[in-house]
């Protein structure tokens, strides 16, 4: 079969939206193995449909023959004559205009349908349904043959080779130079005996047999039957930078490589600037997302190898400022919301189910996608009708007690009406009202848009504080408790929830007040440090990610860590959990000065969805030069700067460039307006390189 | 490993309620074939959870050996310290208090788990959930050694042969004598070729290679090599009578047999009397109910071999009348219900569902077994609430534009509001409001109580007509439609809805009305005959059934069918939904008489739960002379009577044995009350043999 058809129509596999998704998120989430042992996923698995039907309707002038493929059983039947099916693998379909059916029974992987003719050829514009009067335009991607299966989908592997080998007690120790993720492979072994390899993130790690998270262990003559062209591949991937092998007296071979796994990305943003630790910090930030950014966004590479709503609501932010992969986001979202009933929170946590429809927001507006909207609004719909069943006699969102409300790992007390979430609440409630209006539905985007005020407003006057002039942490049957946390302050200023005077006060009061409780976790970091971008504080960010980041460097990292305390020494570095290497030191949240570079030093961000207008606001922050790249979907905006000048060339949509000078700049390509704060702005049209004559102001 | 642990405790099977019926369902669901063309059921599957665990808290003195198998991969650990697992196959449990908890994932099959110890072991004081917080006690059955897996559950299955071999056209034609399901079985096949089964319920059927609905075929060395012992079986059961065997020339076997597949059943109750054609009515539908028990009650095992809820509805009366097997029965009502959330209702029809919640009510009604109504009340609860939602202005069950409204395969008008569903809705409420209370639920109690009362006064205010004195079919926004049939009439009769006046209108102008639509199906003669019977028309009723199964009998069959038209010939009677053959000739719907005889000759009837309290109510209906056993659960009942004498004995429970005499009775074993109407009651207890001497009256 060839892959184009006559008239320029293609086939491809097609299924039920969503279930591919889910059906590799029910997999991917029984990957964890502590110390070989299974340690699945601790939320329902969602499962894909095993019984769908396809359905297309034909007009043909002439008869036409098919192929068809499927995974799984199918059988076929014209016209609703349901008691007369064919299973055959081509078929004459009848001239003249007839609806086809394909039912697709598969419990073991998902039903997919894959049929070519010469104008009869599955793709989006057949519908599926799973026998629930649910017909929706059928999912596919980028299965387009018919030996190309849904089901064998893996991610891309590649050769890699250890850096050093070094030999401890005798035993080889393999140094892959920084972290990696794969599958060790042996070439040529021999002997008979028990091979054990003792895998670690940090070469201590590696060299604890007793303490490891990861190991293997395998039979020397098993593996030499089971070797391919004379290479044994270990069948489960493993997250390390060190493996030290144990091989017992007799056992041999001729090398041993890694099978390196990964999503082939194209790294489609840049950063240079004049501080050589920051380009180190922005490259190892890449490299610690790429790493995690695989079937689906994961936490960690090593631990927890999961899907973790918050934690992907970072990533998803990160990589509209890396690779601009949508393909992973999509999937990340999809397999996240899984179906319906909705019985549990997002990963059981509340916030987790929120940041679900932030990040569908975000996801809408930089890219613009509404189809992606529309194919899964039903299921935005449920999960915040489950949330709304949550309320409060206030009107606030709580936890039940199986629920767990997250916000951060630190010793917060979460119970009652937590502030944090409230403004997670009226943030979802208006991307669903946004939502709704893309649908059409005037009335629900309307009840949807009342609710994210009332919530909002509710909030703000429940938890605000005069005198720490900030928002309090949460509130116990109707009283709102002293504590003071820094967390729902950096979501109001993020969200622009709060006045001028009350977003001076939170950053004056909270934000910069030595004294507000210290956010430990990069992960609650990176909202703290855009929340501080979004205040100008850009000096303040870069000394924080020198010291932060940097401090990471300094002790070897080669990806980013799930948590960092500089006070801690040595080895203590790696534990957490209870566990002496229970630290993941390759964490997506880690790698958030991606975001914190792309949007706030080079300064670019959509303002219409799918960046049809967008802000260029470069800020130096201390800086002496900078220069980079933000993709913006299909094209891209540049920004270069130092303290004397500003160029910005955007390749697509329209924009309008901000900053500040001491004084009146000059642009030869458009013109630099004065907003009357000592800042200027400079309209931007595609294709054209503006350059731009200013004086930075002075770091008081 | 030993089946007993020395305390006498015994370790079983254990997995999540209702996952291994679900699992099972779904498999059941895609076996259907059209001429060897997969034909799944055409409703949304549902699946095993594939990710579960269970716990167990125990407390011993001294350490604890313990053994664990699994179906699925699998991981132990204690005392909530989920990073230290194991999944060794034998373990040393710490004496001393402790929670043991074991995950286990398995997306092929359900995941399931045995752990034997001396005193820890696998039963029903584990617990499971699904990560929904959802600990519930777990399911287990007969698996009770660790090789005795829940996925390998099959039928029984016992060698056949063919009663007459014929050869037709040179190809052998096997007769099994009657109607049969199973596999044949080729015992030393050889030679080169392709071999074609033609099966047939009918003679017309198998010798109809192009239109007979069953067939297969294979190659025969393909067989030869995949023979086990010399035998190849096929491997899809196929329901038939005959097999005509077309192969290749140079094939060659020595014999055809057939593995018969069938759930092994007691035979619980008995039927005889002075008519041998009902005798052989009795033994046909104890047949042809036995086909169709299998892993659930189908409704017909070549076609559909489909669970169906109202069919089922049937065959759980008629089983609690024969073989009172209450784990096909348990099977059958938890692979209906399904899982969350309910989208559509019971088959895709909107009484299904009802007949799903008066089922469990039969069920709790025969057996007094409270646990089953418990583990699945919240599953009946999300059920009612779907149906609750489908109520129009008026507070009547209507059908969606997506659902069925069905009643009968008859020329209906089922828009708006139809009678029918209302009763069978108030009687589904009226089941929930006795389950809430159960379940200790007064509130719920009360609320569904009152809802009952409410719609069936409705429904009795709306649809009845003075003038045609019963209950007319429907109802179009607000206004009756004038449309008469029997049905609402039936099953106000049957649930005691009427006052006793409209009960004698009913019965004289609808029910016994020549001019009154008649009832063509036996699946709603069955509901028909069983009203008469309860309105007194015994002798009706078994002239009815010696029409109309006799009738089928005089055709030749072996086993009743789905339809029968006494006013068609020939080949005519095997027609239906267009196809000559698509007429299921082995319907347990079709089975009815053992319902009518048990209930209503006999007249062994539960009036409180577990058959704790009975009565009797024996009715000759015309015959001579009647002998009979009606099981009572553990126990039985035994009725014979002529027209001068009844003999009863039950041996368990307390009940009440009521006659009709023309004569004032004699009893020397308890005293016979005359109840002023020329009937009479005995009080019935258990181990004594009740001996009435009393006059019949003659018949008018």
């Amino acid at each position: 079969m060839s892959e184009k058809n006559n008239d320029g129509r293609k086939a491809t596999w097609i299924w039920y939206p969503g279930d591919f998704e889910i059906r590799l998120h029910e997999k991917a989430s029984v990957r964890r193995r502590a110390r070989g042992v299974m340690y699945p996923a601790y939320w329902r698995l969602d499962r894909h449909y095993s019984n769908v039907r396809f359905r297309y309707t034909y007009e043909t002038a002439q008869e036409e023959r098919i192929a068809i493929a499927a995974e799984g059983t199918f059988s076929v039947y014209l016209d609703g004559k349901d008691n007369y099916r064919s299973n055959a693998e081509a078929l004459t379909l009848p001239a003249g205009w007839h609806e086809l059916v394909v039912s697709v029974f598969n419990d073991a992987e998902m039903p997919a349908l894959y049929i070519e003719g010469e104008t009869v050829n599955t793709d989006s514009a057949w519908e599926v349904n799973s026998y629930q009067n649910d017909w929706v335009p059928a999912a596919s991607w980028t299965f387009d043959s018919p030996d190309d299966r849904p089901s064998k989908f893996r991610l891309a592997v590649a050769a890699q080779e250890p850096k050093t080998i070094d030999f401890r007690d005798g035993y080889p120790l393999l140094d892959f130079g920084k972290e990696t993720f794969g599958y060790l492979q042996f070439h040529s072994i021999t002997g008979e005996g028990t091979v054990r390899i003792y895998y670690g993130e940090s070469l201590e790690e590696a060299l604890s047999p007793e303490e490891c998270v990861s190991l293997d262990r395998f039979d020397a003559s098993d593996a030499a039957a089971r070797a391919q062209g004379g290479v044994y591949a270990l069948e489960e991937g493993r997250a390390f930078r060190y493996a030290w092998i144990h091989a017992d007296k007799g056992v041999r071979w001729e090398r041993v490589s890694l099978l390196y796994e990964y999503v082939p990305l194209e790294y489609r943003s840049s950063f240079e600037c004049s501080d050589p630790k920051l380009n180190a910090i922005w490259e190892m930030s890449l490299y610690t997302l790429h790493l995690n950014t695989r079937e689906f966004f994961l936490d960690g590479i090593k631990r927890d190898g999961w899907v973790w709503s918050g934690d992907a609501y970072q990533a998803f932010l990160m990589n509209y400022y890396s690779f601009f992969d949508l393909d992973v986001t999509r999937r990340t979202l999809v397999a996240l919301r899984g179906k319906d009933p909705v019985t549990m929170h997002i990963n059981t946590i509340l916030d987790y189910s929120l940041y679900w429809f932030i990040s569908l927001y975000d996801y809408y507006l930089y890219t613009g996608d509404f189809s992606f909207i529309r194919q899964y609004y039903d299921r935005a719909v449920s999960l915040m009708e489950f949330c709304l069943a949550q309320r409060d006699g206030e009107g606030f969102i709580v936890g039940r007690p199986q629920d767990w409300v997250f916000v951060d790992w630190a010793d917060l007390d979460n119970s009652g009406a937590v502030s944090t979430e409230q403004l997670l609440f009226a943030r979802s409630l208006e991307a669903m009202s946004l939502f709704a209006s893309l649908m059409e539905d005037a009335a629900s985007a309307s009840a949807y848009g009342a609710l994210a005020e009332e919530v909002k407003e509710a909030a703000l006057r429940a938890f605000w504080d005069e005198v720490k002039g900030g928002l309090l942490h949460h509130r116990v049957d109707g009283v709102t408790k002293p504590a003071l946390t820094k967390h729902a302050n950096m979501f109001a200023l993020l969200y622009g929830y709060l006045s001028p005077e009350r977003r001076r006060s939170v950053i004056r009061s909270v934000m910069l007040n030595p004294d507000a409780p210290r956010i430990k976790t990069p992960y609650m970091r990176f909202h703290e440090l855009a929340a501080l971008c979004e205040s100008g504080e850009h000096d303040y960010v870069r000394r924080e990610m020198l010291d932060y980041w940097g401090g990471m460097i300094d002790l070897g990292a080669t990806t980013f860590w799930e948590e960092y305390d500089p006070s801690q020494e040595g080895g203590e570095h790696y534990g957490m959990y209870g566990m002496p290497f229970g630290k993941s030191l390759c964490h997506a949240w880690g790698a958030s000065p991606i975001y914190l570079i792309g949007k706030y030093f080079l300064g670019v961000a959509p303002t219409s969805p799918g960046y049809a207008t967008f802000r260029v606001a470069p800020n130096l922050g201390g800086l002496a030069y900078m220069k980079g790249t933000v993709p913006t979907g299909e094209g891209r905006i540049s920004v270069e700067m130092d303290r004397s000048s500003i160029r910005v060339e955007a390749s697509s949509g329209t924009g309008v460039l901000t900053f500040a000078s001491a004084a009146p700049p000059a642009c030869s390509e458009g013109e630099a307006r004065a907003r009357g704060d000592g800042t200027y702005e400079v309209s931007i049209e595609p294709g054209i390189t503006y350059v731009i004559a200013y004086e930075a102001a002075t770091i008081p």
